[in-house]
């Protein structure tokens, strides 16, 4: 079963990436083409054997809550126990942490290969990555060598811990305390829901990485501060320690994703709970960050991953499932004719294109975001606050795209089955269910929304804007000269004008401290600005695609051609709207509903 | 729990859509304004009593299958004797026929809250009334002696079966076959799929209406008969005779509507199953396309109902649920102040006025449909026939906007509830599995929107199209001298322009005999004309809301602004879509996906 193009991502990531320069810097010296290849064929062996064949019973048999324990499916034993023998936890790390030094270009390729094959494995996998990763960079040298290596190898778990019941997204609100001790240690109360990942059979330990907020701290944001806290405690050895009453209360039964478990965790309510300060008191946001904006990145990859494989489900149904003929020229259907095969009806090459278009779009948006981060990595000064600026202002877009226009791609996947879509026994109704949550992951579309307009796009006075316009521009110079490309290239910098004119219209109530004004449009600002983004990657695509084979080539450049027709073409409508000063949202009180 | 707005129902049917006009007719002399609010009320209170608290329960304990026999949740059993009790199956019929000869106006208010309330009873309830309606109005004096008493009091289901495994949507290729007897009946003998409410607990007798070929008819849906087929034989005196051989092969497992069950049945496999012709030979799909008009407004009636249950869940999540703070004019936040409740966040206050803009502009729509057949009945000649034409347009859209749009204002209301939207204790990740069936029901949306530009729009040389035109253009009139109305009406006939002006592009396709091209880009043309009549729908009601209280006016032109500002600004959008020229879903073959 087929659930991503092998084809497609290396043209993306060696023709549209360039992966070939960013393998020519210093720090990525171990890797060459060959050895890139080799570790993209081992994660497709792995999924192919380890990983697809579960997912549909992953979500049959999903895990479960029992005695205070989480029992996750069986096959994540060896899934884990493989994934960590293949280095593939902290592979992006540096060497002297215990990673490869892998580019993240290439390691989210990997991710997303194991995503489209079982979206309820990586998680896992990434979360603790990310909780291996914010110890290494902030966490003390005692801290690193008690836990990163274990956690790399898979046989410990790592979780992030920020919401708690009242707080919900509100971070300010957070309520869960740390007392320090005469040891200098941190004694952890508090709540923490919807935490995933954070416990099952098939790991002795779940390192936590808790925000909570020590006494006397200032109120809001500024006054949380970020602990490890192991579920069981470390001795100096190593070896495995007190239980350090981190309980699971319970497990949430989802819509979807329900081979990976999303927990309710209690510290320090059964008994002391001790948490280690990771970096300064008060500045646990800020670090915690660094995993959020990972983790936001990733969850664009996995919807991408889950409309991927709804693709190529749909693809295959279409392909194989005859069902009506085409009309005469008398616009009659003669019925002694055979059926055709249902991918002959333009309506259903309409749905198959629309989820093309938005898969591969998406993934090639996510691929340019880990680039940037690789670039910031083996850059200097100037440079690499540039490609900071560029990942930043990207992946609010990241995250959001790729789960908002997921979702509908997967929906037109299973309308293209028609009745057998919505059965149980087909995947297509799985992969709606599972891709539902990414909109909601790591800060909801309103709340990407809002910091894409509100944070991002105002950033250091505009510069990550505009940096990311010359990106455009340049992409949109390039593309001028192609026949091919060239009305394509003027619909993308009217789409730019379009941004433009936004911004232009907006910034005068941010100015005037009228911020709700601004901002209420937020979510409207981001679809037109996250089309404008996926535009522009797909002329990047179409560029890198004219020196590909021609049929390749061709099947690119439709796809292109879809997107421009059917996509692009809403960016006015959506300016329109945006730029409308009736201010409705802010005008309609809450008794008028 | 609130699941529909009595108020916005009433003032619908009373101000927008002139019930007492209708009331003025012979054919409803039985009723006034008070008896219709009798039964709203009666209705209402059934709803509130015996449908609406099993909705959540009917989806965790789902109907099954075990030897042979489907079994439906309990609550079925006094659902069914107090719907027939209260003449509710066959209440829009004529007297002489054991109906009341209630408007259908009101007969579609009613069904709306018992589907708004529980979506998974009124499908037995509709397919049951679709049926007897169809022997009243095709069969013969003895078929409707026999049966239809007996269904209008619940007692025996009613049911419809088209599709076979081999043909779906494409009935030209219907196999079942319909042997003739000596005594003038038929033996009966195919496989039906998908087949709605054909079996329970709570039913003595199955009454199946079957399309199959007599043996020697013509190809292709010409040759298709209608049959009346029991699953037990019916004796002389009305009493049950012999199995007919009817058998239940299976029951689908579905991702929603899980109360509601679809099964597999068998004709003539295990023994005879007779069948008793309906009306003439190789007419079948003709008579059928009666139950099929009706089962189509009941789709978007019921996509209507569970996006209003869904709304108002939403609503309330959102008029409880503290967390965020405003901005000051510095742009930061208080963390010392108490936080708000979410309903005052502009953009969850965009995803509430979506969902009302939607769920009310669809109900009003389906309203509208209702009506028009009422006319239809009561009226003669020239008007007849328009009121005729009128429902045939709107059909297709009444079916397809309620389930499209539905879907989206469903997931929106999902949205508002952040994480806890996406866990199965709260209500609104059923709401969005339950709705998503209704896109696909009775001719998926690829099939209404081929039936709206292909056969509704040009039929009787536009006549239709003309008429609607008309209805649209004396709406606008009326708006035009309304201050708070007249930028909307000019909007609105901009976007019936865009119609006009995509018509004038596509016709000639049409003409030289490219269908194909005609109708590639259907769906689109669909959502581009459904937004502008809804647009409509929105303007009437913002007509008649003027004559309303201070707050209920209010109310309704602030969601009225909604749907003009965020969704009629979509139409110049899909217009420049649907006039583009490069045939990019005609030219993609199938393998350049």
């Amino acid at each position: 079963m087929k659930y991503y193009d092998p084809q497609t991502l290396a043209f993306l990531l060696n023709d549209v990436h360039k992966l070939e320069d960013l393998l020519k810097k210093e720090r990525f010296a171990g890797f060459d083409k060959q050895s890139i290849d080799l570790l993209l064929d081992a994660v497709k062996d792995f999924s192919d054997s380890s990983l697809y064949p579960f997912v549909k019973e992953m979500d049959e048999k999903p895990c479960f809550f029992k005695d205070g324990k989480v029992i996750v499916h069986d096959q994540f034993g060896p899934i884990f126990q493989k994934a960590g023998e293949m280095e593939l936890i902290g592979a992006f790390m540096d060497e002297k942490d215990g990673g490869m030094q892998l580019p993240l270009l290439v390691f989210n390729a990997l991710y997303f290969i194991m995503e489209a094959a079982n979206n309820h494995v990586t998680g896992y996998l990434g979360l603790t990555a990310g909780a291996a990763n914010l110890i290494v960079n902030f966490g003390t040298e005692e801290l690193k060598k008690k836990y990163v290596s274990k956690m790399l190898e898979m046989k410990w778990g790592g979780t992030m811990c920020l919401t708690e019941p009242q707080a919900g997204s509100s971070l300010s609100d957070i309520t869960s305390s740390a007392k320090p001790t005469d040891d200098g240690t941190y004694s952890i109360k508090g709540q923490k829901i919807f935490i995933s990942a954070s416990d099952h059979q098939f790991s002795d330990n779940f390192i936590h990485l808790v925000l909570a907020r020590v006494d006397g701290a200032p109120a809001g944001t500024k006054g949380v501060s970020l602990f490890l806290v192991p579920q069981y405690r470390v001795n100096a050895d190593g070896s495995l320690g007190d239980y350090n009453h981190v309980d699971v209360v319970g497990e949430f039964e989802k819509l979807g994703q329900r081979g990976y478990c999303t927990n309710h965790m209690a510290f320090g309510d059964s008994g002391e709970s001790i948490g280690y300060l990771v970096g300064e008191e008060n500045k646990g946001l800020t670090y915690m960050f660094q995993m959020m904006n990972e983790a936001r990145i990733a969850s664009g990859r996995m919807g991408t991953g889950i409309a991927s494989a709804a693709y190529y489900a749909s693809l295959q149904y279409a392909k194989e499932r005859p069902q009506g003929r085409k009309r005469q020229s008398s616009g009659k259907k003669d019925p002694s004719e055979e059926q055709t095969l249902i991918i002959n009806h333009p309506d259903v090459k309409r749905m198959l294109l629309h989820q093309k278009a938005i898969v591969e779009g998406s993934l090639s948006l996510v691929l340019e975001c880990a680039r940037y981060v690789d670039m910031q990595m083996v850059s200097e000064g100037e440079e690499k606050n540039n490609y900071h600026l560029l990942t930043e202002i990207l992946t609010p877009i990241a995250k959001t795209y790729p789960s908002e226009a997921g979702k509908e791609a997967v929906d037109l996947g299973l309308q293209v089955l028609g009745g057998y879509g919505y059965m149980m026994d087909f995947i297509l109704q799985q992969y709606l269910r599972d891709i539902r949550i990414i909109s909601i992951y790591e800060g909801t579309t309103g709340i990407q929304s809002l910091d894409l307009l509100g944070r991002k796009v105002t950033m250091m006075e505009g510069a990550a804007l505009k940096l990311l316009a010359g990106e455009i521009e340049s992409t949109i110079k390039m593309a001028m000269s192609k026949n091919e490309l060239k009305s394509h290239a003027m619909s993308l910098g009217e789409g730019a004008k379009l941004i433009e004119t936004c911004l232009a219209h907006l910034m005068p109530h941010a100015m005037k401290g009228n911020h709700e004004r601004y901002l209420a449009d937020a979510t409207i600002f981001m679809d037109l600005f996250s089309t404008v983004v996926i535009g522009w990657q797909w002329l990047k695509i179409g560029i890198a695609s004219l020196d590909q084979d021609a049929a390749f080539k061709q099947s690119k450049l439709h796809t292109m051609d879809y997107f421009y027709k059917y996509e692009m073409s809403r960016c006015k409508g959506l300016q329109k709207t945006i730029c409308d000063d009736s201010e409705i949202t802010i005008k309609m009180e809450a008794e008028m509903f």
